[in-house]
């Protein structure tokens, strides 16, 4: 295992090939060319070629990138192996949209807690899982080994929560909310920005 | 107005800081610096200021940008002022979450229409337009001035979709589903990747 940090760009590509990868895969795919990933990713074929360079076995001519050894090699890489339990923050529409797609799971991210303050939400059944109220996110966070929250709540409700799953240990929040998290420096908080990218794409068809 | 192509990269990363300081603007703040915009970006700063250099102002040191006038002149640059009027494609959760967000109305984004296939979904209400079947596509783009659809639907259903939605006139497509799209080269299609983001964060938490 190649253990060495891999500049910020490279690591946020690599992981995003890898889950191309993993949706080719799962559509019957063997190989995969430059060329098409690129349209998958939006990153350009001379970049692509150039970040799985690194792995030492070049594309062949004409047919492509091998998938299933290019995934298991940058899982490796980005030590993304195994199994990742997540507690899923909020159970509304887009709670429930999370929940019941498959792409998470086929990365070993396993949503194991959904948390709301809403009581109508709570006691409800979402997949096999009860909905719990945030107030026993500290006792459930270690009994359930969570090392990662996924935000799917109002912003409104974005600050006060992150600060509760800080308290109660969690390291990574993954926040799919449009607020803006500030965290001390030994928490990752990354962001989805839908805005941003529907703004790219608004760009890159008006030209 | 400037009316040069402007670097992929930078064309994404414009994008995303103007999602930002919209956001920024929204929570009452009149500047941000380059390291807080760093923090919610996942840019880093040294690119940022890079970036944001090319405006010929550049930030006050202490102070940070003026939110505001970046926001104009960045909106300019990229070409994304005025209104855009969208279809959502899909009326399930996802489909709901997004059609509830403000954070696309903040960029002129309008939804305009809602389809779907599902016969129990089709003549319900969402907000203020009711979900029509995806058989009107074609006569509801021109009419309602449709320039680009927002995919949140199964992948099962996205290829289908997608093809109706081209031969309707549709030159951008925003695929919120997991399915890889392959597309003419006239039309646009830019796919969020949450898996990939997902696979991001768990590894800058795990070093």
């Amino acid at each position: 295992m190649v253990n060495i940090r891999l500049p910020m760009g490279l690591a946020a590509r690599l992981s995003g090939y890898l889950a191309i990868l993993t949706q080719s895969e799962k559509s019957g795919r063997t190989h995969i060319s430059s060329k098409s990933l690129s349209e998958y990713s939006g990153v350009n074929p001379t970049q692509i070629r150039r970040d799985l360079s690194a792995f030492g076995r070049f594309g062949k001519r004409g047919v492509g990138y091998n998938i299933q050894f290019l995934i298991e090699r940058i899982r490796e890489i980005l030590m993304v192996t195994g199994e990742h339990n997540i507690a899923l923050m909020g159970a509304g529409n887009l709670g429930m949209a999370i929940s019941s797609s498959s792409i998470y799971t086929d990365h070993g991210f396993r949503i194991v807690a959904v948390f709301d303050i809403d009581p109508a939400k709570v006691g409800r059944q979402v997949g096999d899982i009860i909905v719990q109220h945030v107030s026993e996110l500290t006792a459930t966070v270690p009994e359930r080994e969570i090392v990662l929250a996924l935000l799917a709540l109002p912003a409104t409700a974005a600050h006060e929560v992150t600060e509760s799953l800080i308290e109660a240990g969690v390291r990574i929040i993954f926040n799919y909310s449009e607020a803006l998290i500030e965290a001390p420096a030994e928490v990752v908080v990354h962001s989805m920005n839908p805005a941003g990218e529907l703004l790219h794409a608004l760009y890159l068809g008006q030209r």
